[in-house]
């Protein structure tokens, strides 16, 4: 099958580079196939004498819809990024973001190495027209929904224009993995009175104003409204995302234990635990990182889906489910085309 | 009695500015002159005609420890920051805040607009000696115990120089609140590996390292150690400290109310939580704000204790308490010592 994008749409699985091993990736394939009837066919890159075996027991030796691209090298979680990517050239996730490259897939699903992913997609994969470098978004539970999170660590330095584009790439990756038809689109700052923010900010909140049509912008916002029902695309720099992202796991692992550590105090307060065992169960079902198993770094000619090193097979379907969703739906052209008509509104002087 | 700030070192309270009014505020002085006999000497700044009524019932009209400074005017929650303080010349704020320029009291506790008493603290009251701006310090629960945030929000364009500054403010609040001789100080980042971060953050860790025998540095830390037992201090330019402090409490109100609403799902569920209802009440106890009152704004002549709009009496009492024990130790001069060696080695040369 050949995509809008003109090429076979299929998904590169990057099957090594996981703590669980590829076993648990094979099995994750496995579950997405059966789930998810129209999903894209899915590339395996690995050992082949390791995947081979394991795909014939999970009954997909000979399916049209799974094979095999063979890779003899793994990148190590402790490689440094780009040592890793520079030297390990047959490594399964150097190879996988090669089949994106050369047209043979659409995108990449891996849970190896962050560094290394990132800097091996943004080196060898160019980034869109238009657009000087990645973001990385994040799916994040909210009052009443989740929002996206971009850019939660890609580009640290970022300037007033990559704002704009990662508030374009944030809505479209709403749209398609939210459902939203127009996402509100809010720029993280600090108060909002004048004089606040940075001057990054002032200059990206004229800019986001010019562009408001492409993009449904709701204003600047508050670290207070985040979780709040209030955007569904939450715009910062890789720097402030990061931080950000990795503070609320720091924080929601805090909770857990304390709440751990006070519910089984006494005797009474285990019994009430147990009672309540349900509530616990959904809440943790509602934050659960696996709904939304991947992190995809966008703006690139090809979508890269970053799942968490240590994913489960149900974390990977997710990520898996989510690169033939952004295929399905065109994503990257549609946002390519979004980035045009912003930039000649960018490129014109200020009223 | 005069300190060895050569002052009187007496706490101007802010009685009018917070939303519970003036009877709380009142209230919280006599809870803290009550609980702390060694409390240094209060003058609640406001309405005489309502203070003085109010004292009447507290048992406090003829107090040597708290007294009265007459303000007619109140800078309400709305007031711009700015045009507030320049126009309420007689508010209860601006009246506080003279007092402490003009040596009359050492410190100043508000519940007031926020905008108005970092405007005018900062306008006001010169910096210290070597400092050129103030920094805004919260103390946040985490493993183990708690931590300093410093800059929560003062300074959203810090230069690295500032940001040493404020590891030095924040070790000496740390020492002073938390009772910890040799804080650990880690610097706000993302990643560890070479090359992340920004510009900022390599310059400043270059400058840490040089002062680390004024400061315990223990290195630039990620958003993941953030509420684990890894520093007593961490270290931020205010557009992230205020971001993160924000979203945090964002993310604890979300918390909350999916847990309650989980809670309180079905009628076992209801049970059980009323069982272990002592679970929940130790846990909110744990991270209850009211514990530590205020946000200091440090680096100023003279220490300004912002406490919550909505604080009551107990986190009014508690702001108070940490208004006295910085007075008590002393905590301005020591950090003036420090600013001017760290200053002397800021100058030398790189290495």
């Amino acid at each position: 099958m050949v995509t809008s994008s003109g090429v076979s749409g299929r998904i590169a699985v990057d099957a090594m580079g996981g703590d669980l091993g590829p076993a648990e990736v094979v099995a994750a394939v496995q579950l997405a196939l059966a789930e998810f009837p129209d999903l894209n066919p899915i590339t395996l890159v690995g050992d082949t004498a390791v995947l081979t075996p394991l795909l014939a027991s999970a009954q997909l030796a000979n399916s049209p819809r799974a094979s095999v691209f063979h890779a003899s090298e793994v990148i190590a979680m402790d490689d440094k990024p780009l040592a890793g990517i520079k030297r390990k050239k047959d490594s399964s996730m150097v190879r996988a973001i090669e089949l994106v490259k050369n047209g043979e897939a659409c995108a990449i699903v891996s849970c190896g190495n962050t560094g290394a992913l990132m800097a091996g997609g943004t080196l060898k994969l160019r980034p869109m027209e238009g657009i000087a470098r990645p973001a990385l978004a994040a799916v994040i539970p909210r009052e009443n929904g989740h929002f996206i999170l971009i850019d939660a660590g890609a580009n640290p330095e970022a300037r007033p224009e990559h704002l704009v584009h990662n508030a374009i790439l944030g809505s479209h990756y709403c749209r398609v993995m939210l459902g939203i038809a127009r996402p509100r689109v809010g720029l993280m700052t600090i108060g909002t009175e004048e004089g606040k923010g940075n001057a990054l900010i002032t200059e990206t909140n004229e800019l986001l104003r010019r562009v408001d049509d492409i993009i449904n912008y709701a204003g600047p916002i508050e670290g207070f409204q985040v979780f709040t029902d209030h955007v569904d695309v939450v715009v910062c720099d890789g720097f402030v995302g990061n931080i950000m992202l990795k503070s609320w796991e720091s924080l929601v692992n805090f909770f857990k234990s304390m709440l751990k550590e006070e519910l089984s105090a006494n005797p009474l307060r285990k019994a009430g635990a147990l009672l309540s065992k349900g509530a616990f169960n959904s809440f943790k079902e509602r934050i659960n990182p696996e709904r939304y198993g991947g992190a995809p770094l966008l703006g690139l000619r090809g979508t890269i889906l970053k799942a968490h090193g240590s994913s489960n097979r149900y974390a990977l379907k997710s990520a898996i489910r989510a690169a033939g969703e952004v295929i399905k739906a065109d994503m990257n052209h549609l946002i390519e085309a979004d980035i045009t008509r912003a930039n000649a509104r960018l490129e014109q002087p200020a009223a």
